[in-house]
């Protein structure tokens, strides 16, 4: 059976915009090095950074028929989430369906498939995460699901979590820790400015981390030529 | 036997030229979703768009011997297409060969294998679409075919064709076909020029295109909570 | 045993600083078509070139606490070379590490696997080439080596040796060829600045190659129609 | 935080070792085409099929310490499901590791990264499914989570699956569904065991199908001779 | 439009036969190294060889309808050849669909794609070289051509040329030139026999073929010890 | 200039059988984890395992000229090593390369690059550890060097170092390690004995190893229900 769950619970919007402050890499970090999608989405152009929660599309390899289906669902601050239930290049998505998205608030696209219209899409500055750029087109003849869990780039995503992207790749942080994530991204970009000036001064990652001392016990031997020269 | 086609004949160049006021997706949707080139191959850089009547060019792995044979057979408003006979990620094709190409008046080169000297190609303004971007140089000891049919992006191209390209990728249209495929490009165009519009005031795709009525029949079911939340 | 060289022989600066004059595939091609990276290895942004001393780094997969040791070991003109013991994809290095290397005066980065933070590494012209660029973060619990020979993007590399990098990729120049190899270089270039000069009016590369017997002899033939047409 | 559930429901065995008589291809149909893990994880030799309870391991990159955790987690009639937290190609397991779990009854392992000792493995009757064959060792220094869900193969899998494989690759079904795909797969078998036998008489897919109107409608053409010939 | 060509002309089964003497390898070499297919396209057991005459099928993505339609043209001593028009790993075939084609007299199946119940087929005998082994299905929505040219691993394949594939690959043979391939085939294997026979009583390569003024000449030279030792 | 060495030194022929009695993957860890090739180095037939002292050979692009110069250099007890300089999938070795290397006591090949004539080296028993299996021929046209340094799957292999070969990779012994990495491989195995012996009789790693008190100071939490059930 193919469903459409209309009202899935959505992330709060001042929780979500905040976390759009961090970029990916440190929200990855925040959260225990967890939620990245596998790097082989990439943006299909660069400089983009988005955050928005997430409405979800399971679609058959080939077949864009539910992501009509899902505009409908969408809304000011979300972020399409598509993941196809096997592999492929597909071009599912182009300036077209972009239009549509763009016309509802929509802040991007991340799709584990193929996209194309990609010099239209990159003019509209409608952001877009993608394994493929492709322009080989779907049909309209099976039945998926939106706003189910999905398995987009290896993370299970569900309707409603928050999804951040840049050059990076793509991040997601599971409504429920959404707080909390966004807490330790203080938190670590906060550590990171003061490294960031340390290290411009020309201090070292040795001594502002004491490693020295941990790298000695682990048997770190320093000469002063290479063994067999 | 190796041999070189020293006239094949070649699509109308006013049709050549109408259809590059179209994008690869345009086309390749217009001519029944045919003729699209592996999207492995890509644009060296981004903004480029040509279209232009196909010199093909066979070649061994990793030597590029034909392609100074096949400068000879390009003229003014050609775009060359090697494709070699085995994989290859050599760079076979430069700065010094685009300058050659270029004094010639072709439009651009598609390659299903390495290219190098990229920077210096964006300088000059030559477009190319390839498999790979690697420095790795090529020989110059086996023959190879110019102007004979080739299979390159898992397409098969002949001498005198169309080959379009932008940064969705590259398609191909038979010289036969050449003129109805302009003309359904022509009608996909407007199509999409008043669904753009509707698009953009917020109409829906399911309203649009009357998805509704099917996508019920197959079963489609909206609830408001996922099964078992 | 885990070791860090601390004083590596290095190339002569002013030879580093002339072969950086030339681009990797010239490079490539005037020392015998050796020493060119796997092309896998991209810049993560486009328009750099660099030239410098390697300070190789060998690692340990998802592991950067060596490039840490690294760091200290590096000086003015040095090129950081990082490979890993076993692939992966991990990002090992981002614009905390890229600011201490730069106020060290290090040129830049190549890396046989991931990177993060591209924006801001592009936005401080710190650059970088790299198998992936991946956020996924790594631990600091496992030794590895500092300048002893590595195999990085399938090249052997040297501490010392001479790494070339720009959009077409990366060559690495033994340090005891360098001067022969920037002598060679220097020929090549002026050979083609010639033959574009003579492209670019016109000439054919048949010609001015004076190729049109041997391929004759090796039995290409000249036809006016496809055999089958 | 790292956890260890140490009670987690299982699928009953009686429905395991009956969708144990099932192929994969077989169960994924009858579940609507869901479940299948990516058919990059390939069986180390052929011939085994195998259908058990997942025990679920996340482990880091290139550290195989969780799995000696998850050892004392299994009990009799379980598979092993590993998923690293990014990619690798490492070799998280071998023989002795295989040793352990054969004495506690486990029937098997999928693993989307590395396994090692193939032939031993093979010789003990001990069956893997693996992404990757490589000896590359993995440490013991970072933890990751036992019997929570993973996304493995690009499936969701939760800690009392069943998980079937056999040389088409791996699927799974959820816990909850385990009743309801052992009678559609039951259904299915005997759909297809009456095809079996007509097909091997000479009759046709499509009349047995009863497809050709349907193909007629659609527009397909009989043609005797190529358009163009 | 989608076409079913019902009576292509078929390569003469006695030279058809004749070619399933040699294997791939050496009919490749014969007819001036071209016709392979992509490496990629392995077979799903080992030890099988066979040779017959191309039905062509050309199928969308993930949709294996016209499989069926192509099974009715089938006959004694054919090889059936499918190629999706967009890559797909969906198992597009599996035992029923082998069950129709032995019932036929067909020899086998090449797919530029993914195949299925590859123990059923093993245990039947009938042998597939296949992209992929996926148990992912297929719907049967759309159509495609069934004998007409296609692209499949690569190669350009008309219905009724000689298709032979064996553990080394797949290699098609245009109908036009089967026989004058044959014979070549055989004059080939015929000095390979004597070649074979003087390598093993010890006798060298470099001698056998001459090799040695030639390597002399391009500048080969001997020492006895490495450069730099 | 391309060389050949006549006469490199040797691995001692009993060190290299005693290193044949064990593993590649127990040989790998002995010499700390190092010198393992890269795992896409397949063998062509399961069950071989093979040790020998490496001829290397740096060969072109689909050129094999330099394994006919090689075959001369090699004796008893070697194994020879072949590395393109650039990525080739072409099938630079078959059966008669094959008989000369048998009747010279040859004991195998490790190659970077394709292999063709696989069912044939298997009935000979003539083992290869390959990248690719592909029927492409090579040509002889373009010189390269024998027994001088090779990067093969990754790895600096020097000609006289020690090669070990079976199902689960190769891994490259260096000639003054070998004793002493020999001497590693048999106290690691004597190790794995004692522990094989303790898992088959259900003790757990955990135990064996004494992992659970440095488990706990990590912080790993066991738990009877997961946290959000």
């Amino acid at each position: 059976m193919s469903i459409v769950v209309r009202t899935p619970r959505r992330t709060d919007k001042s929780t979500v915009d905040a976390l759009g402050e961090f970029g990916v890499s440190t929200i990855h970090e925040a959260q225990g090095r967890t939620g990245l999608l596998a790097p082989a989405l990439r943006p299909i152009y660069s400089g983009a950074r988005i955050a928005g929660t997430a409405v979800t599309v399971s679609v058959p390899p080939a077949d864009n028929w539910m992501i009509h289906v899902a505009v409908e669902q969408c809304q000011d601050g979300d972020v399409l989430v598509v993941a196809p239930t096997s592999p492929s290049e597909a071009g599912y998505f182009g300036e077209l369906l972009a239009t549509s998205l763009a016309a509802r608030g929509v802040r991007g696209l991340v799709i584990d498939a193929g996209c194309r219209d990609v010099a239209e899409l990159q003019r509209m500055g409608f952001p877009v995460w993608a394994r493929h750029i492709c322009a080989f087109g779907t049909v309209k003849e099976t039945l998926g699901d939106v706003n189910v869990g999905v398995v987009c780039g290896g993370q299970w995503i569900e309707p409603g979590d928050v999804v951040v992207a840049d050059d990076d790749g793509v991040v997601v942080v599971q409504r429920r820790r959404a707080a909390q994530v966004l807490e330790a991204s203080r938190a670590r970009e906060e550590r990171e400015a003061v490294l960031r000036e340390r290290y411009a001064r020309g201090e070292l990652g040795l001594d502002v981390n004491s490693m020295r001392e941990r790298l000695a016990q682990r048997g770190l031997t320093y000469v002063d030529q290479a063994p067999d020269e």
